[in-house]
């Protein structure tokens, strides 16, 4: 019965989407009449024509830099898939290329709605605020929903496939030929997690470059050298700012929450299958074989299937018991909704493993069986519910070091009125600090739902986390669109009212956006040591000795790697945002003058060139790396290096999220005139927007990107275990047989 | 034979330190008769006064600092001393008494010599440079050579007793009492290296909180306020940063390496004493026990022994063959002394090899001897030279990237003139890269001195790599010595002359300084391999499998360590830093308007009561997570910790030590007219001054307190390792008993 669920949730989604999208499209509505001219003098329909110009101006500028990305995307997709087919299997080649596309059309079609939605919310904006808001929100749950729905109907059909090829196997596999089927459908679990989060890697990199060069490069050319205000429409950079919120926060992080729901789902099927594993005796030929991996393989989906149904009832119910009226109930409204699909999730998360696991069953560590485990209904919940408010519990902490709400924030603005070396330095204080209690808390949730369900435990934990997923992404996506609708507001000139309430949504989506990023993090470590529980398994290591010296090698190594990949994309940020500044100080003299019109064209190309241009390197060394050292120095050194990335990435992807999310707000804190006396344009003001500045490539290149880097590195493990198990070392001993 | 050599090392140095010490004291030189009195025009000895009245003010702020830090300690010693006595065993209390009192006179003595050396310097610089840099450099060798041989002898007498100990057992002992004996003599040794090891963390974050506290809150003051120069005599903070150098970058650096020695040390011992292990029936009741402990015992300290002998004579080579004439002489004979000591240590090395490991012997890692490793004194004598070489490289890497000399740094100068944010993204960016080659050297270190010698190979290459460690101190006391000097010129008006040569000593010695922290890393990490290593054997740890969740859960709240350390001391800087700006404000319009003397001693007491009140939460931190966290979570949970924090606080510590020193160059090249048209007090002079603010506290505070950090932590958990193991858990199993 439960098996028509995910069906059922695509069709629930495709109604959906089709409503949503033809209330957001703003063609055909040529300014409402609650909608008042701005202070009675100008024209209305001209007002409404330059909105809709300045959105086709991003709309563009977004569209030419993905169509751009993808072209070179599609370039690796069909070198790497190439590459899977020789060296693991062609069935993995096939699912790695349907994992791409999915991720691809994922980030594109949020990105569409994106672009579609801003202009509409700065539109409702001029008139209301509570349907700006709504706007904003609907905007951003088409993407939410659609992403996770994808996710869940590819990942449907490709478990249908797995188990028609099965098929064949009704009873337990005894034959060579067998086995080796069961190695394809590894595989190719393994290859659709890799596809997508391969792809989400170099969207999240390309657009978190051009997000940031544009970003800061706008800044520092009109900010701080003409005292311009942000998005004034005479900043050449103005435009690629707003294109790039729309490439990197929207495609870039939608393709990177997919990646991790994909590998959390693969994770969890690859640690079930090796529980099915053909070599247990347990499976008795009276058992059909199918009917175990099928009544087990659909929990993990199934929990996500749910959760989009609990999302979709959890913002229609904000929507009607919490309509958003005045400024301050934006926030409240934005954080109820995160708490009550949490509270929905809970009693139906427990309903499914009942449903799912009406018998205790083993699952095992290990290739070899030796670590068994004894999974039932309640023992799962456990694992799910951990994850599930874990993740919550990692929102709130992240919003308390991050919101001008609080202490700490408050703090860091407190010391820029002395400098802004102290701010940079309070800030860098408060990001190292802001890591206790995530981490504690991914520690805790491994460790209990690893004590109740082995490595497979994990996997649910971190399924759990994501099960609000559809309502997490809607939120996230809501920033950007909130953010663009200001920009569009200022560029088109449409009054201090309408601006002030697109502000007032945009900072609610600043701290919404830092609840959204801690939740992304611990999801991804959690799928992480997930991932490096499955890699072990496939790889056959049973037990990873550190005091094997291999293994510690590849621990400092991996260590290393998220240094070294935060050295390239700062750096890359950095040079492509010095080229911004300089083609703005060009142009600025004859737009300044009146003699010239600022051209936003050649901004947006320097962005996207430099972008796609720095994607390759970061790319390459999260993908090379755990491979070829395999190769080199043996499967124990991956398995290190996985270790070392994820306990090393973990703690500077929240720092680095943290500390930029502080000083941004600090910022804020201080336009808004929380410190009497030094508002904007003061001296204070002016080294907040120094620590904004360096902030942004951390808490929006470098920073979140980690998180792929982690999931990936694991994956791609994942994906080449049978041959850094196989090929050319013995699977006994960790090092390479070289050193034998 | 070679049994003699320590004390015979003892004499050398004696008669050095009576001799140097004679040479560096002021009293009784009224200004020789080389020197030219300043513009002719004022009276030299009335110069002379205020050099020697200024000299004194910065003697009584360190000494009262020191004074006041060794009051507390003396606290937390006893205290700490009683629980180890009651806990562990009283001969490790008194060990741990002798290892916190030497590394505290250590500290002394280091600081005793530098404030006498830096009036002295600057005197010499009046008239020559080159006697003004042998002074310095001689100031310098005085700490360097006091403190390598202090530890070698106290370190053979502790040898020595334990030796006379075990003359009772003179064949393998057989009975119980005889085991209990072994233990104790393993937790001894173990207390020497914690004792210098939580002094030196305390100086070290106490001195690099004071020094900073003041340097950042006389630069935010004076310089950022009022446009004064560095150490102008006007600003209030300038003595308390003055005396930051003394108690910072003497005292704590010299308690810091000198712990890294003791540890290396102790480290080897555990490992040797291992391996003659009563339980090993291999040594039958015919070879005298104690004779194989003496000779195998001996190579480590020999090693160290002859390094001071070598370090002599390098330094006196360097002054004879490379005497300073002209300014830009002055880096290179600094570097040539590094480079000459390194090459004459190598052959001797191999010699002392060949005479102690005549013969190969057995060697193991754990304490049931599974893995063995067969030492032979060609292995040893690769394992101490891959370790000292290996530091040579990761030096002149760290000189790479913090010398103005090479593109990294100037990239940083080019980027400031755009902005101030521009120039903390490259720096970050710098930090982050420049990791790569010390891990990977330490990595390789590591893993072929293991292959080698096992976990004993790794201790070798530690006292590789420490073997010049009487050159590094001497090159690392010399740069705050100048810095002083320099100091000391500007407030006593010596004029422009002087001036110019101290700065240039004081830029060589900055660079040697970044040299001398990438050492002092690289060395740490390397001891932290060994202790772990150690730890385990104690522990009885055979296999450290990071599929146990609870060895998982460990790695992950060790890697978070470095990170809660460094919020707490940067925040701790920041604090001082504004209360020392505050007092300063409050000051200045009475100074400046010529109606009030400025009143150094406050500054002195602000920043000595910040210190030491602030040092006490991360000193807790380090020492008690790994033995609090062991006892509730099992002791692979406690060697998880360790892998954790070794892993993710050696990438800290090198990215921001060498961030920091970036950032310092950084201003110095533009300070230097490397950016023509942009040079002192431009836009772009100003943003590197905030770049220099920033990394302060990273590269002198946080920075190198994290290698105690990694170091303090293992040692801590070896003293514990038997509480740890036969307490409250089974020694098969990693988990604590109460979750089995």
């Amino acid at each position: 019965l439960l098996i028509i669920v995910p069906p059922a949730i695509g069709i629930i989604w495709a109604v959906y989407e089709i409503i949503a999208m033809r209330m957001i499209k703003l063609d055909g509505h040529p300014g409402r009449d609650d909608i008042v001219s701005v202070e009675g003098t100008q024209d209305k329909a001209k007002i409404l024509r330059t909105m809709v110009e300045i959105s086709n101006h991003i709309a563009e500028g977004a569209t030419s830099f993905l169509v751009e990305q993808y072209k070179w995307l599609s370039l690796y997709i069909v070198l790497f898939a190439i590459l899977i087919g020789f060296v693991v299997s062609w069935p993995a080649t096939v699912a790695f290329v349907l994992g791409s596309v999915t991720s691809g059309a994922c980030g594109f079609i949020g990105m569409k709605t994106a672009v579609m939605s801003n202009v509409r919310t700065c539109h409702e904006c001029w008139g209301s605020l509570t349907k700006g808001f709504e706007t904003a929100l609907r905007g951003g749950s088409v993407m939410g929903l659609a992403l996770v729905s994808l996710g869940i109907e590819c990942l449907y059909v490709t478990m249908l496939i797995t188990l028609a090829w099965l098929g064949s196997a009704s009873s337990a596999p005894s034959n060579d030929k067998e086995i080796t089927k069961m190695e394809y459908i590894f595989a190719s679990i393994a290859g659709y997690g890799l596809g997508g989060s391969s792809i989400a890697l170099f969207a999240r990199v390309a657009g978190g470059i051009y997000t940031k060069a544009a970003d800061v490069g706008a800044d520092l050319s009109g900010k701080n050298e003409y005292g311009m205000n942000e998005d004034d429409p005479r900043n050449p950079a103005c435009i690629a700012d707003n294109v790039g919120d729309n490439v990197g926060d929207i495609a870039g992080m939608g393709a990177d929450l997919f990646g991790s729901f994909a590998e959390a789902t693969c994770a969890a099927f690859l640690l079930l299958a090796n529980a099915c594993n053909p070599y247990d005796k347990s499976y008795a030929s009276d058992v059909v074989y199918k009917d175990i991996m099928a009544g087990q393989l659909m929990f993990p989906l199934l929990i996500s299937s749910v959760g989009v149904v609990a999302g979709l009832i959890s913002i229609l119910i904000t929507r009607f018991a919490f309509p958003v009226k005045t400024l301050p109930q934006i926030e409240r409204t934005l954080k109820i909704l995160l708490l009550i699909s949490t509270v929905i999730m809970t009693p139906v998360v427990i309903g499914l493993a009942l449903g799912s696991y009406p018998e205790e069953f083993t699952i095992y560590d290990d290739e070899a069986q030796v670590h068994r485990y004894q999974v039932t209904w309640w023992k799962a919940s456990v694992a799910v519910l951990m994850g599930l408010w874990g993740g919550l519990i990692i929102g709130v902490i992240t919003e308390y070091y991050t919101s001008h709400s609080y202490r700490p924030v408050r703090e860091i603005a407190e010391t820029q009125r002395v400098s802004a070396a102290t701010g940079i330095i309070f800030g860098l204080s408060l990001g190292y600090f802001s890591n206790a209690v995530p981490v504690i808390i991914t520690a805790a949730c491994a460790l209990i739902s690893h004590k109740f369900c082995g490595m497979y435990g994990v996997s649910l934990a971190a399924l759990g986390m994501l099960s609000t997923l559809s309502v997490t992404l809607t939120v996230d996506a809501y920033g950007p669109i909130s953010d663009n609708a200001g920009g569009i507001a200022e560029m088109a000139e449409v009054g201090e009212a309408t601006r002030e309430k697109t502000d007032a949504l945009d900072a609610a989506g600043n701290t919404t956006a830092a609840i959204g990023k801690g939740f992304a993090i611990g999801s991804a470590a959690l799928v992480s040591i997930a991932l490096f529980g499955a890699f072990c398994v496939r790889a056959g290591i049973e037990s990873l000795n550190l005091l094997d010296p291999w293994a510690f090698t590849g621990l400092l190594i991996g260590a290393l790697m998220p240094y070294i990949f935060s050295g390239m994309t700062m750096r890359s940020v950095g040079i492509a945002a010095q080229d911004m500044v300089t083609e703005c100080m060009r142009q600025f003299p004859g737009i300044i003058s009146g003699a010239e019109k600022p051209d936003y064209t050649r901004c947006v190309s320097i962005a996207t060139r430099a972008s796609i241009k720095e994607m390759v390197a970061p790319g390459a060394l999260v993908i090379l790396t755990p491979v070829i050292l395999g190769m080199a120095l043996g499967k124990n050194c991956t398995a290190g290096i996985l270790l070392g990335a994820l306990s090393s990435g973990i703690q500077m992807a929240i720092s680095m999220s943290n500390t930029g999310g502080a000083w941004d707000n600090a910022k804020k804190y201080i336009e808004a005139n929380g410190l009497p006396g030094h508002g904007k344009g003061s001296a204070a003001h002016k080294n907040a927007v120094t620590g904004d500045t360096v902030g942004d490539p951390l808490k929006d290149t470098s920073g979140p990107a980690l998180n792929i880097l982690i999931k990936l590195s694991a994956i791609v493990s994942v994906m080449f275990a049978s041959v850094l198990k196989s090929s050319t070392f013995s699977t006994s001993v960790g090092g390479p047989s070289w050193a034998k």
